[in-house]
């Protein structure tokens, strides 16, 4: 009987749906699921008359596999995970890879890479993203691990990710956790880009009052710009279509403002603060998820702390056209710290490994944040591999200089009117602080020396320096 | 020979004097440290003729204190306290008391208080707040731990802590790590103000142009204010009297602008991601230290980069005037973020025993953020301890209404200039958005169920729903 090509774990809609992807791309397929009625299931089903092996215990998954066994896992993060490699462990032989398909955060990437290595086994980390629709149709693919393993997964891989004009969106990320470092920040550039989504479609519909045509005219008209063309404008604009057939609402009036916010994008936080980067604009995004979360909290405050009673009175249509310029503006930022954090993260984790224009081209299909606007950030790499910040690239620099002052009217605007738009605001506080050779932060280091003797350094010398400052008396507060 | 009350480990400069703070009220305090030399300069020099005991080995010192035996450690947070810990164990006995007087962080605390009262023994986690001044003469303390041995400590903790009107800045904070939590929190607050004043500080110099005699005047008149009288404004309106000999230059223009940001900054940011508690004031202040650390990038950034080129044009003290009114509002956003924060990790970690009003009472004194302010925060919270939030007490609430519209013309200023300010504009988009009973997020719960079936809830009635999108073609991005 002959040897399966490849190995699934785990058959929930997204394991299914690559499984569907890769039989469909040519491989036989032998699939395990711990429940084995799922599995019977899928087998009646979706997989009928194709190419798969069922199989209902591990033992029987990994010996239906030719060698080395290329075995995908698509089980939740966390303990299950460590929980299956135990079981797989010893059925497992030299040369063997197991991939972990799932969102686990990277240090225990890291830390199972090192462990199935000392065995003599292949560990992957791979980030996938794209959503059910991806996985089954071509998703983006962020492997990461065992080095040599990866020219054994190439073939399926490149076939099974998305296509793109130029090339399959998976690449060689790095090793030990690169690939799960990588997904991560993707998705906290995905919390950015749906935060200033959300901040354009509240002002919109707030300052100018637009309804739901409205909307999705303004958002079908911005997906056709090579700036803002995007699968997140995309589904966007089609949102403001459907009708809730209960209440003959526009759906998206009836649905309740209050967003979960964990994993990747908490990590993505945690991770730039160790390692000291700026990512305000997704930090932002993470944020305003909490303060939507606390929805009881915001109507009994709405009632007590009434805003500014102002209206906007320009031209509707060139405050739309400001918002759009505000809202490529802010998406230049929240791509630039990305990058940087991602370029910061392969020098201290990574051993320089990461191909920052690589994962822009990788991200260019299947996944959620698929946009033209990636070949832009490929472009700016390729011409120039060690660029400090894309806000430097040639392109991306001149439309900011361009676009500021529409960026900042917006601005200007939202706080006039009491619109909170943080993402917006945390965006323009990026680049006027990334641009500023004086920051007022002397002060504060001025401030630590007088009551914690913690030294300054100086402009005109280098050294740590302190001054004998007059000590100042318990005196404040005792009134 | 008669035992001594109390024993220190650690004579670094805290150590050295919080010993002589506790020997100043009446105590007999035996001290050591690793290395014998520094004990014998100690007891050569400051301790001179004083009622101090010099021990040299740890079994000395603990066999030199009566019981129950009352030991502060003042040694490096991490590694450092658990070494110290694995050696005084052996020579403790039931009921002895060791505090940990560092910064440590919170969950370490709670770990070893386990540890601790699984052999009999007593831990206690204390933040000190007030630096070498505060250590000396009267720092803010804040013990949490063992809940039975408080009463052994509350007679030392009261004499050494700071004094105010209503009492000594000390309280039984909590249990486990409660004590090095609040104390986090404080750090994570001080963070915000001290950034708070920087924004302050750049506003009025670069858009006013204010030298350092104008900006003396105007940050001692603000000091006079009960808004903002507090130790930071003082000293601030202190530094820029300070003149380098060298150069001849306000000393606070020679100095560096680049600001570490690490341990209870970032902790504090953490946490607040773990509990889901929205702080941006004192995020961003950390977020502006990173900024602030990439100086080299900055200058470069400078000169590729221009901001807009217009000058403010209207009234000098009017915007001093603004300006002040933009840091409170700000401040009392902080606070609420901070005051939000532990009310949260009281629940959630520490079965509820932490009381807000008396935090913010402790911190009137000896500490970096004592003020006159945190006298209305006591207020708040003595009036309505179930406060949800500071901006819904009577003052602050009142407060920020009337001084809204100047809080948001500064930022318009800041905004239309050029001129960063992240912490005043991440406070103005916490009020904006906690004020607001519909955020936009109800399109971000839209965008997740299209994408990734995460299902969204109604407003309208209760349960989880899903809508089926029409599938978006992989369009985007191949052009």
């Amino acid at each position: 009987m002959s040897q399966q090509d490849f190995g699934l774990i785990g058959l929930a809609v997204m394991g299914e749906n690559l499984a569907l992807n890769v039989e469909r791309n040519g491989f036989s397929v032998a699939v395990y699921n711990r429940t084995a009625s799922k599995t019977d299931a899928f087998m009646a089903e979706r997989a009928s008359g194709r190419n798969f092996k069922a199989t209902y215990t591990l033992e029987e998954l990994v010996s239906s596999l030719e060698r080395p066994r290329r075995i995908l896992a698509m089980v939740k993060a966390g303990p299950p995970v460590d929980a299956l490699i135990e079981q797989l462990k010893p059925l497992l032989e030299p040369g063997d890879i197991l991939i972990d398909g799932g969102n686990s955060l990277y240090t225990d990437t890291e830390r199972r890479v090192k462990a199935m290595e000392a065995d003599g086994l292949c560990f992957f980390g791979m980030g996938v993203s794209g959503g059910e629709e991806g996985a089954l149709n071509g998703p983006s693919l962020m492997p990461g691990g065992s080095t040599d393993a990866y020219q054994a997964l190439e073939p399926i891989l490149t076939k099974i990710a998305a296509q793109v004009d130029d090339g399959p969106c998976v690449t060689y990320i790095g090793p030990g956790g690169a690939g799960h470092y990588v997904k991560m920040v993707h998705n906290g550039i995905e919390y950015g880009d749906m935060q200033l989504i959300a901040e354009a479609y509240d002002l919109l519909k707030t300052v100018l009052g637009l309804n739901h045509e409205q909307l999705h005219q303004v958002f079908s008209q911005w997906n056709t710009t090579p700036e803002l063309n995007s699968f997140l404008i995309e589904i966007t604009s089609e949102i403001f279509t459907y009708i809730d057939p209960d209440t003959n609402l526009p759906l998206v009036d009836v649905i309740v403002d209050a967003a979960a916010q964990k994993g990747t994008g908490r990590w993505t936080v945690e991770t730039a603060l160790e390692l000291g980067v700026s990512i305000p604009t997704i930090t932002a995004a993470v944020n305003a998820r909490i303060m939507s979360s606390i929805k009881a909290e915001r109507v009994a405050a709405a009632a007590a702390l009434p805003g500014p009673t102002g209206k906007y009175e320009g031209d509707t249509q060139e405050f739309i056209n400001k918002v759009r310029d505000a809202l490529y503006c802010s998406k230049i930022c929240s791509y630039a710290q990305g990058m940087a954090l991602i370029g910061k993260a392969s020098q201290e984790f990574f051993g320089g490994a990461l191909n920052l224009g690589e994962i822009a081209r990788i991200w260019k299909g299947g996944c959620i944040i698929r946009a033209g606007f990636l070949n832009k950030i490929k472009k700016a790499y390729d011409e120039n591999p060690t660029l400090p910040n894309l806000l430097l690239a040639p392109e991306f620099k001149q439309t900011i200089l361009d676009k500021q002052g529409a960026w900042r009217d917006v601005l200007i605007e939202a706080t006039r009117l009491g619109i909170a738009s943080p993402a917006f605001g945390a965006s323009l506080e990026y680049f006027d602080s990334y641009r500023r050779d004086r920051l007022p932060q002397n002060l504060t280091q001025a401030q630590r020396d007088f009551f914690g003797a913690h030294t300054y350094e100086r402009l005109d010398k280098p050294g740590s320096f302190h001054t004998e400052w007059v000590p100042i008396q318990e005196s404040t507060a005792e009134s």
